[in-house]
Formats: structure tokens, sequence, C-alpha cells
């Protein structure tokens, strides 16, 4: 057995010298210790939500300023916005690929894109179905029960080749409208090769929805070249957590389909009319077409300067240092931790390959909620626990009570991954220094004396949001978790 | 006539020397004419977009370090942005007046809390029908489609008693679940009187919900003091640009009702049960109570604590002094306009009081749109021309092609309102020194030269967001403006 260590010469991949490959704002953040120390934080969940790029920050701070009404403001100032706005829709769309004829809506998150084309999904084509598999999160298993035809999810095999099998068959068996793959699994970083799924899909005369959610950020995604219909993504986890994220894809449906949010923006005209009830008629809306049709409401304009920022800063690095600096990571965390008694590294497949810089494991006999604690109040590491928001796939991986999840990206470094990796090691041969306890169903550090950042309305730490509702959503340890 | 000029004795108020009330971001942004000079942005357009507080922006570049995921993300980071964004929510329902029970839900704007508001409007209460009064703009007519009785559109009367009287006679003839009232026209600034709508919903069994998108940024409000059941509100207009907005106010509908999006988050557990088909069968979800049901995917924590940080500097105001101040801009901006020959300033009732600071007006026989890109022009002034999105209203008043709209807010300066007045007397008695032309159905100036600011991805003025979609939306002049 080797535990991970900078002294033991079998630790040939040793990457604490690798540096970040971008500046995040929080890079030099302090966290304090259970011991009194401070160190700088080591963002490991950056699958979840990413640090804002430094150059996006500055790229908001310049907008601002300028920040005025877009839509129809007759100023100068919002005529400066809404060519921003429209420049950043552009940007957006081509860094993920946009063809020509392609709309990019302006959504919340990933979560926000594919509910909305649920709504598009029409009700003629394969009977308004959409086909995914029970490895995607719930952003991208739950809306298409909106679908006119509803949603069938396939339950996935342990081989891409037998899941790829499943899928050829099920799509042979019934007709479908779409299929909804994710690009990269947020628990594992694993997926399907795309291109195949494009294949039997198209053939089987479905269109085909990435969810780029992972993909897009850690590894970008050009949908004309894999033929694909639509990706939707999120601005937190791309490094612009300004509240934009987006639906990139093909017009026809996103043209003629329900209108996401029904309000100002998104209608031609609105006429009041009266035919029936003498003092109460019904409003009458003619609605526009994309993406005007889907964004309902003032824009978040910050949010799409800030999203479109982020992806030039992106589409500017070298796509293959990006892919060897997470893979670096990656390598090393999956190698670091399997070396570890009890720690297994989860697989959604046995047989993915060039899975992005996501990692999922357990440590048995111990709790997910436990060791996530240790790390960061021991460590000063964020890390995940929890079903991460895809409870059929830890079911069927056989962890119905949760796992850890350590994710890296452009702001990681090395030194971030080998701490978790030591720390990790630690608690296996040492246990935890501090005592911990569940409360209100989160394992917090008992009698946590931690200083909070001096930054106005904080009280304390909150394990989880919407916290009124945590009794009844079964807190953290509960398959409430999101 | 009186031309408003400082040296006519008969310009008792005017108000050159009225400072802002609060520094906003851009209160010194340069802003280029067509004869060559730059001057300060008079911003008119704050009822449609309101620039960021200085302050707001300080706290967004506070936070933004030390954010981490939020929800279940166990790193001292997520937990402090977690704790940031639940104390966000607890400031941002305490400066409306959230009563203990009451739930706060972050949304995008208006728009969105309103449509997610329709989505838990019971069937078993009063029908499920939703009332509305033509004076609304779309955000608070378009949605009650979506309540499973539908929404009535009541036309209102000239004087705001007989609006009154036919409200009560249309609770009588038939059930309903809700009122929709405005707190403040966003074409006219006027409104019902609350208390007494509120009162009338009431004895017949319905809720009311309060469009709060002009009336919290410009005055303020207490649910709990009027005992309205529901308000919704924007970030945008409320001076924290961040794409956040907030729905508060009761929780048994909001614990009810149809999941705003389905996703993460929203759920307590998915499963994925196989009962009829082989190979796909069906994703099962529980759905949390409250706010979580409705805030599916990731938040935008940077636009929640944004609102918060707003809703805080506005909550220490001096709530009369704030009144004050809009008070005398408005007064002014009515009685300059009015002395102008030709302008008419649009009222929605000939008896409403104490209209917040937004006022609407026409210039006989001008083009809305001409006038106001001759302000943005000439005079480096911001304002609105169109419909407002409350088409229905501008046809009843006889507008049916639009007006123009100037709003004031915390950053306005009496220079501004003076300017306004100023220049429209300029350009009713000597007409404009530049050349204008329609084009893409937009007032624009002819072979523009004015320069563009310093900012990336920026290739030129756009009048219209989703500029793909104008011809086929209808352009400015059309009845397709927001």
């Amino acid at each position: 057995m080797s535990i991970a260590s900078t002294t033991c010469p079998e630790n040939r991949t040793d990457v604490t010298d690798e540096p970040a490959l971008l500046p995040v704002v929080g890079r030099d953040t302090l966290v304090p210790l259970v011991d009194g120390r401070n160190v700088t934080y080591a963002n490991l969940d950056v699958a979840a939500s990413a640090p804002a790029l430094e150059s996006v920050a500055a790229r908001v701070a310049q907008a601002l300023p300028l920040y005025a009404s877009v839509h129809r403001g007759a100023g100068y100032l919002s005529q400066v916005s809404t060519a921003l706005y429209e420049a950043s829709r552009r940007t957006i769309g081509a860094f993920v690929g946009a063809r020509e004829h392609d709309v990019t809506i302006i959504t919340r998150n990933t979560t926000d894109s594919l509910n909305l084309l649920a709504g598009c999904v029409p009700a003629t084509v394969g009977e308004g179905r959409v086909l995914v598999l029970d490895v995607e999160h719930h952003a991208n298993l739950l809306p298409w029960a909106a679908a006119p035809g509803g949603a069938a999810v396939l339950a996935g095999a342990s081989s891409v080749a037998a899941t790829l099998d499943a899928l050829r068959a099920e799509l042979a068996a019934r007709p479908y409208a779409l299929v909804a793959v994710t690009g990269a699994s947020n628990v594992t970083g694993e997926a399907l090769p795309v291109a195949d799924v494009v294949t039997l899909a198209h053939a089987a005369g479905a269109r085909v929805v990435l969810d780029g959610a992972q993909l897009v950020p850690h590894r970008g995604v050009d949908i004309a070249a894999l033929d694909v219909d639509y990706v939707g993504f999120s601005g937190h986890k791309t490094y612009a957590p300004y509240g934009a994220g987006a639906l990139v894809g093909r017009r026809d449906w996103l043209d003629a389909g329900t209108p996401h949010l029904a309000g100002g923006g998104a209608v031609r005209a609105v006429t009041h009319s009266e035919p029936d009830v003498p003092a109460a008629g019904a409003a009458s809306a003619t609605w526009a077409l994309a993406p005007a049709r889907h964004e309902a409401g003032s824009p978040n304009v910050i949010g799409a300067v800030a999203l479109a920022a982020a992806c030039e800063e992106l589409a500017a690095l070298d796509p293959a240092a990006l892919h060897a600096h997470e893979a670096r990571l990656r390598a090393r965390l999956v190698e670091g931790l399997s070396q570890i008694p009890g720690v297994e590294v989860l697989r959604a497949w046995d047989d993915a390959v060039d899975p992005v810089g996501v990692v999922t494991f357990v440590v048995e006999g111990h709790d997910p909620g436990l060791v996530a604690a240790y790390l960061s109040a021991e460590h000063g590491i964020g890390v995940r626990d929890g079903k991460f928001c895809a409870h059929p796939l830890l079911a069927r991986l056989g962890h119905r009570y949760g796992a850890v999840r350590a994710s890296v990206g452009v702001g990681t470094t090395g030194e971030h991954v080998e701490r978790l990796v030591t720390a990790l090691a630690s608690y296996v041969r040492e246990g935890t220094r501090a005592d911990y306890a569940v409360q209100d169903g989160c394992w917090v550090v008992r009698d946590d004396r931690r200083p909070l950042p001096d930054v106005s309305g904080l009280s304390g730490l909150v394990a989880t949001a919407a916290v009124a509702n945590v009794a009844l959503a079964g807190g953290c340890g509960a398959p409430s978790e999101a």
C-alpha cells in the first residue's frame, strides 16, 4: 500500500508544480481551519459552481457604467447595452459552434435551458417523446416530463458499447423526437461518444440535445462539427457566475414552441378583446419568434456580458493546453485516491475514455458528509458530498447514500489536488482531529470556532440553501441534496 | 406659453440644484452627441432598467472572492456562499414586509415571479381564475393565462372611483382566486389605492398579488401592513441589475404549486421506475416545498447578494426623503412638459393621487421614436419610446402608436430633468439639428458619426434586442416593442 506523499518514490506523477491555467477571482482567498491556521482555499467543487475568471469580473466592471435598459431604450447607453447584449449572444453561440441559422437564447442556467427546450418539442415528431439515460443529472432528467409525449429513462449498461446497443434498440422500438444526453457526467466526468449518439438518433429520426453543463467549461464543444442539434450550458460553471446560461440550436422548434415565460419582449402584439363577458375579456398575444419569444422580461445583460467574456477567454486558450491541464490533474486525482485503502473511484461505464476533470469517490465505511466536512475544516478543501443531482445513477452504482466529488478546472492548481490526496490519506490513516456531529442532517464541526469573513449580512455558515426547508427536504444525508 | 428656462420668472420649481439621492455606477459616464460634444448621460429610463447603486457594485466585488457552489458544497466558501444567499433572501423578503410564514423566492425578474405564481394558483379557489386590469403591463397580463381558470382582463375606467366600482362588480359577478394589480403603472406612475383593492378582493375570497416592478424601487412596499398576499419585483429596476428578482408571499400556494422549473435542487428524491416498458421507464420526482421547489438549478447567488445590498441601502434611506426627491423631480417634469405647446402628459385615471416618478407624454404630430432619438443624439438624454409593454392601456388612452416615457430614481439629478424640459421645448420650437431616418423600423441619426465606447465586442449601436428578429417582430414603430 502506498499513501500519497511527496517523499514516496512511486509518486511519479506528483503535480504540485502545476499552475492554474487562468487567474480566477478568489484564488488568494484565505479560509480558516479548526486549528486556527488560515490557508488558501482549494476549490475542488468547480463542477457545481466555478469562480469568475478575473477577466470576466473586469469585463463586468467595464460594462456596468455603460449599463442601461435594453430592447427599446432610445438613449445612447441603451443602444450600447443592447449592442453589448446582442454581441454577447453571438459570442456565446459561436463558442459552442452555432450554425448560421441556429438561435442562441440567453437563459439562466442549464436547467432553465432544458426546461425551455422541453416546451418546444413538437408533438408531431416522434410522438413528442424524449429519450434520456439514467446517468443524467436532474437538469437533464426532470424537464423532459413536460415534453408532449413525456420522457422515457433508459437504464444504462455498465459499458459504453452495451449502452449504445440499448440506445439503438430503444430508438428502433418506438419513435422519439429527441435524445437528451450528457456531454460529460457531473458524477464521473465520462460520456458516451457524442458522434455515435448523434448517428443513432438521426438515423431514427430523432434530434439530439447535449447537456453541456460540464462539457462546455471543461472541454468546449462544436455542435456544428458534431451535428448536435441543441446544447444547453451554464454560466456559473463556465467561470461567469452572474446568473446567465444559454440554449443554442436549431431554429424551427424554438420559433414555434411554447414561450418559456409569458411577458413583455416575447410578444409582437397584445390586444384586449371582450367577446363574451361584458366586463372582463381575455388578453390575446401574438408571440415573437426566437430568441425574443423565450426571453420575456428584461434580460440579464450583465450575465450575458459575463458569459461572453468567459467564452472569449476560454476560446483563446490552446485547446490542447486546457485538455492537458485537466488531464494531468484528473489523472493524479484518480491515481492518488485509488492508492488510498478503502477508496473507490466511481465509473459509469468501464470502457469510457477521456473523461473531464470530475472525479467521484467513496471511502468504504465512511460517511461522505463527514469526509467532506473534514476536508474543509482541517485542510481548507472544498468538495461536494451527496448524490450530485443524479439519484438514479448513484442508485445504480450502489451508492444510494452518496459519495464525495472533487472537480478541477482552469483555476485549479496541482497543489489543490495534492492537498486532497494527502488529506484523504491522512484521514483514512489517522481519522479526524476535530469533533464532528450531524446537525439538521448535515455534518458540522462541533463547537465550530472558525471566524466568518467580514461581509455584510453573514451570521454563520449554512450547509444547505433554502434552510427553512431543510427538515422537510431531508437535509444533507437524505435524498434531498441538489 | 412659457418655455422652460432658468430665467423665466414663472419657473418657480426649477430643480437644477436637486442632487442625486444615492450614487449610481455610471453617473459620470460621458456620451457623445452628434455635434461632437460629450455630455454626462441623463438616464431618464430607470423605469425600464436602473443603474447599479455604487454600494451594490461594491458588495458584489466583496462577495465575488467568496463565491463558491451553494446548496450542498461542504467547503468553507460554499457554506459562506450559501449563508450569503440565504441572508440575501431574508433581507429581500424583509424589505417588502414579508410576514413570518411568507416565502421569498429568488426569481430573475417580475415577469418570472408572476409566471411562477401563475403556476401556483389553485384550481380549487375561485375556479382558479385571475382578474387583471387593462392598465397592466405585459408582465402582469400575459402570465395569468397559465392559471388553471385563465385570466380575465377588466377594462379600466377613466377614474379610480369608477375602476374600483367595476372591480367590485366583477368580483361579485364571478369567483376569482387572485386579483393581480400594479403597485404603480409603468406608463403613468399611477396606481389604484392598494388597500382598497385588497379589501374588495379579500371580501370576495380572492387573494391579491402586487406587481411591484415600479412601486418597490420608487417607493418601497410593506405587504404585511397592506395585507397584500404576494409581491413580485425586479433587481434590474431596483438598482441591482445582476439578473435576480423576487416573489414574496404566502406559503401555501407556493408549497403546493407547479414547480417553476424541473431540475436539481427542487426535488427531494428522484427514482427511476420501469413499470411498463422493459427498456425505458419514467423518472419520478418528489418535489421539495418552497422556496427550493421553485429554484431548480444553481441559483443566481451574485444576483441575490446584489439585490439584497440594494434593498439594504434603500431601506436605510429616509422614506420621506426618497418620496420628496422623486416628487420634486416628477412635479417639475409634469409642469415643464405641460407648458410646452402640443405636449400632453398621459394619465390612466383622472383622480389618481401621488404617482411615482414615471411620466409618459406625447408630442402632438411628432413620432415618439423621433423625439426619443433626438433627445439622445442632441442632448445625451435616455428616454423610452413605444408602448412600454402595456399595449391595451396605450390603446385605451388613444395612443396606439406609442408615446415617450421619462422616469426618475435615486440616481436622477434635477439637471437631468431640466435638460429634458429644455431640450423638448427646443425641439418643439426649432426642430432637430441632425437628420434622422427610419432604419429597420427604428429612428436613427442619418450618417451617425458618434464614436462607440471602448468595450470589447461592440461594433455599433443597436436599438432593439434580438435584432435577428426585428423585421419579423415589427421593429420600433410597430406593436413589437417591449
